[in-house]
């Protein structure tokens, strides 16, 4: 393909910007890449696990999550236990607030405000969830003694009722969120205490492995959509690896590969699965997902409704 | 501000995309705040400094940088040489064409191929290069022994007559481009092999170093939109500052500052140069400049239509 | 401190030239400032939380982290699941090479290579893993049904006796180790068909979390030593900040704070903790924990050794 | 290569650390690497072509680089003039101090003080540099009317008689110093100041295109030595390219490839230039030149020296 001169046109779309992308240079190219293969793993139905890091949750994005889940854009959900917290924050009527990257901590500190990036959530949003959880952990070990993780977030993002809650929109969705480190965040905190008081209530990961392992089957074409790196990518493509590979990935990432992290492993190493076909099935798109993940999903979902394959649009 | 949950609507247009960024947080928040500061510049007429690595012309944002510079939205141009060698091939009828960055560079080689990134060049582009430029000497010499970078760079702008290339726009418009490491390329070997045989002719590096700095005028407001790093940034940022400092600065990179480069230095220096208001007068974005420019200036370009600001839309 | 001309001279050690980093510039400076702080926190008997992603594990770097458990030099280990495997594996006679960052991955999926940056490990390797897995979940299941993942760790490293090994370090020194996702690799999915045979085997993460937290009390001194992000990262200052927050913290890393990732996150924040008395308490490195790590411990190592601080030296 | 447990030794040297690097992983597998190329290319009798960006000399790296020249371990230097200014205003008592990246820059600015990463310039130093820079362009017009930026640096350097200057030792071992982009800094206004006075006073950077490319032969071997990215590192490379291409490439950057820059191109893209044997003749090493570079060098000269293949050690 050519390179073409970038030329804006009044009014111009997101679509339309995506699209010239493909003839531009570097990693615009790539993400334009990163549209189609969104695209062709919708078309060719595969199972979507869509996972992100919970600073993703901090942001904006969430609402976009839950949209997406709506539009049955993901059939399974990966991320770590901060996003599960501010999901529910937010559903419940916390807000957070836009700062600054080079914000004073010490002042923020005095303040109660925690800073995440350019971020901030107030300590009073933690304490406010404290009093949310506690009843519905109540009522959870009322039902059963012993859950699996996503099993619980299923109960829990029924009670939300907010239709920009990742959780709820999974819930009612069926689709199923995992957390495979659970106790890494205040929701981990507040299990511990529960458990203290109720020593037979017990978080089964164990049990849940193997519900993200049969949430697809082998024969099955599946793909990855990971946004930032963490266990929650992983997390994804060992249980994707596991019933034989994904057909499909797409990794977002400010990470590189030069580090030998997983953050910053590409979709270089998804052919040695042996299911992706050629180059066309794989992207690797370097930068922040805040800006890139929007821009490369707006021009699937654009193309899909335009073939009206988008579901509840 | 409050962080706001994101979700798409059908035909969704850049500018409201960007519009939106504003509240999703990380690298979208700076972004967003890029597209203002450019707004606020112009509007407040200053003289923009744009500059650009020659990558970026190697690009498709070639085309735009023209557009750009017919829409006075730059007033100056400061670029490095591969810039100015690949805008004249453009012009000139050579075609580069999108590959990958891992591609097999010894192969490539055998191909007669180039690669910056993931884009490629023809030797054959180089050869003709070569033959367009050595009669443009010819008549450049005949003209004048002695040259001031930008003065020869205006010359050979208006021979181009193609309303995509920026040396013509720039010639057309009367908007200087300067190139403080003019041999630093093919064209520098070309001026090695014409003084050989014309001993008296010269380029005068530190003329146009005077050209610059009288671009502008201590009085006068002044912005710098630095993409990427190298020289073309360093140089804008020198100029305006021996002519009292900018106003308005809009630095995108992906360097960081921890390494002490220049590529990496943030518009956080600019407060340093005593003119800066406040936080709302700069934005340093990280990510590639291939998708974070189009979409900074897209949204500053149609909100300067609506108000009626802008030239020759 | 005035900036110092470096010079080489002939049999210089690493001490005496990450000494002289102080006075180089950039991230020399930060790197001379981490093994400052790491002689500090071991000076003031804080209690040292190390942690590290699985990848530094599948490096070299796995023997020297067995050797600084041995030599005090922490007292908290928290890591990712596939460490604890690649730990183990190398304990019972599984090597893993060093090949390429741009290896072909299709060719060594057909040859039974898994890469990890430029790192190999054999399929087979995880063959026999799961050869030692098993009996070993057999031997724990017999001990008890339910096990927080510290004591079975423990108990698992107990069984290693190999003194480059992680887990028999630690269980013998009786440091604990926490894996907060500890399903996130083969051990999980052993684990995962374990408790199919064995429905009444329980993994308690819960249980876990209070481990970690009484791993220190409030009044105890404490430290993080971060290498790479993710999880392990997360856990420890979470942990620390639920006793009241750490007095010293060093990160080593490769990723930026632009991106409001847990990886990138600087101690800059450890000073909203409220317990970091100034500067001198915290540094953050941008660099590969591979070279950086050895460097600035190394530095440390011998300065507390030289002071007769430093056991089983 | 099997990757190997790390272990340390007490007063372990940087040449017994580095070479364990070879077997540790990431990065530190690619520094080893570096090493042993850049003792490749003095074995060889390689010409050796150094080049870095002005922020390294702002660093304590300068002396290392005279140093190097002593040593022979460089044939030809290419740097920006940033680095030339500041080897002048150390030579002639300057004094730089070690800062933070944070520091606040308005307050900075009060204090007439300039920031380059973490590293502190006094407005004083660069009206020190004018004082001592004017007489010398007095001496040099008086000398010649016209002059290639080399031949000027080697008529400043020998003045400079400063051991610790990379100006004094390239002109005392008649090493040659390019700045292709000689305007852009301190030193340009100044030479655009002395044009005024005198119009026939000529910097010619095109004749110093040729000194550059006939500072090797066609059928010399020749290596690149790359700090940092910029038009330093483009310049060398151009020109060994112009001389049939280098055999020998290290590169150091805090770029990626990801983004088209030079910066960031790696040494594969070395190997299109057809005259690289094999791997084994090229190295791209991901890190902060101040720590990274010392690292190689030492190593490769301890071994150069144990062989007796080291001038003037």
């Amino acid at each position: 393909m050519q390179v073409k001169d970038f030329q804006w046109t009044p009014g111009m779309t997101v679509s339309e910007l995506v699209s010239q992308y493909h003839q531009v240079g570097y990693q615009s190219v790539e993400l334009a890449r990163a549209a189609d293969v969104i695209i062709k793993m919708k078309k060719e139905n595969a199972k979507i696990y869509l996972t992100f890091t919970s600073n993703m949750v901090t942001s904006g994005l969430r609402g976009f999550f839950a949209q997406l889940i709506k539009l049955k854009m993901a059939q399974v959900i990966v991320t770590t236990v901060g996003g599960i917290e501010e999901d529910i924050m937010k559903s419940t009527g916390e807000t957070f607030s836009v700062g600054r990257f080079g914000h004073d901590d010490v002042e923020l500190h005095e303040q109660g405000i925690n800073r995440v990036g350019n971020l901030l959530i107030k300590n009073e949003s933690y304490m406010n969830f404290e009093d949310w959880i506690t009843p519905v952990l109540d009522k959870l070990y009322e039902k059963q003694k012993r859950w699996a993780v996503s099993e619980m977030l299923k109960e829990i993002g029924l009670m939300l009722e907010d239709e920009n809650s990742l959780l709820y929109q999974a819930a009612k969705n069926d689709i199923p969120i995992f957390c495979p480190a659970v106790t890494d965040g205040a929701f981990g905190f507040h299990l511990y205490l529960y458990q203290q008081k109720h020593p037979d209530f017990i978080v089964d990961v164990v049990k849940d492995f193997g519900n993200i392992l049969f949430s697809s089957s082998y024969d099955e074409k599946k793909a990855v959509i990971a946004l930032g790196g963490s266990i929650s990518k992983h997390h994804a493509i060992l249980c994707t690896l596991l019933n034989g590979g994904a057909e499909y990935a797409v990794y977002m990432t400010t990470a590189h590969k030069t580090s030998g992290s997983m953050s910053g492993a590409t979709t270089d190493e998804a052919k040695s699965w042996g299911k992706v076909k050629d180059d066309s099935d794989v992207a690797t798109v370097i930068g922040d997902v805040t800006i890139m993940f929007p821009l490369a999903m707006i021009r699937a979902l654009e193309e899909l409704r335009k073939e009206g394959l988008l579901q509840d649009g």
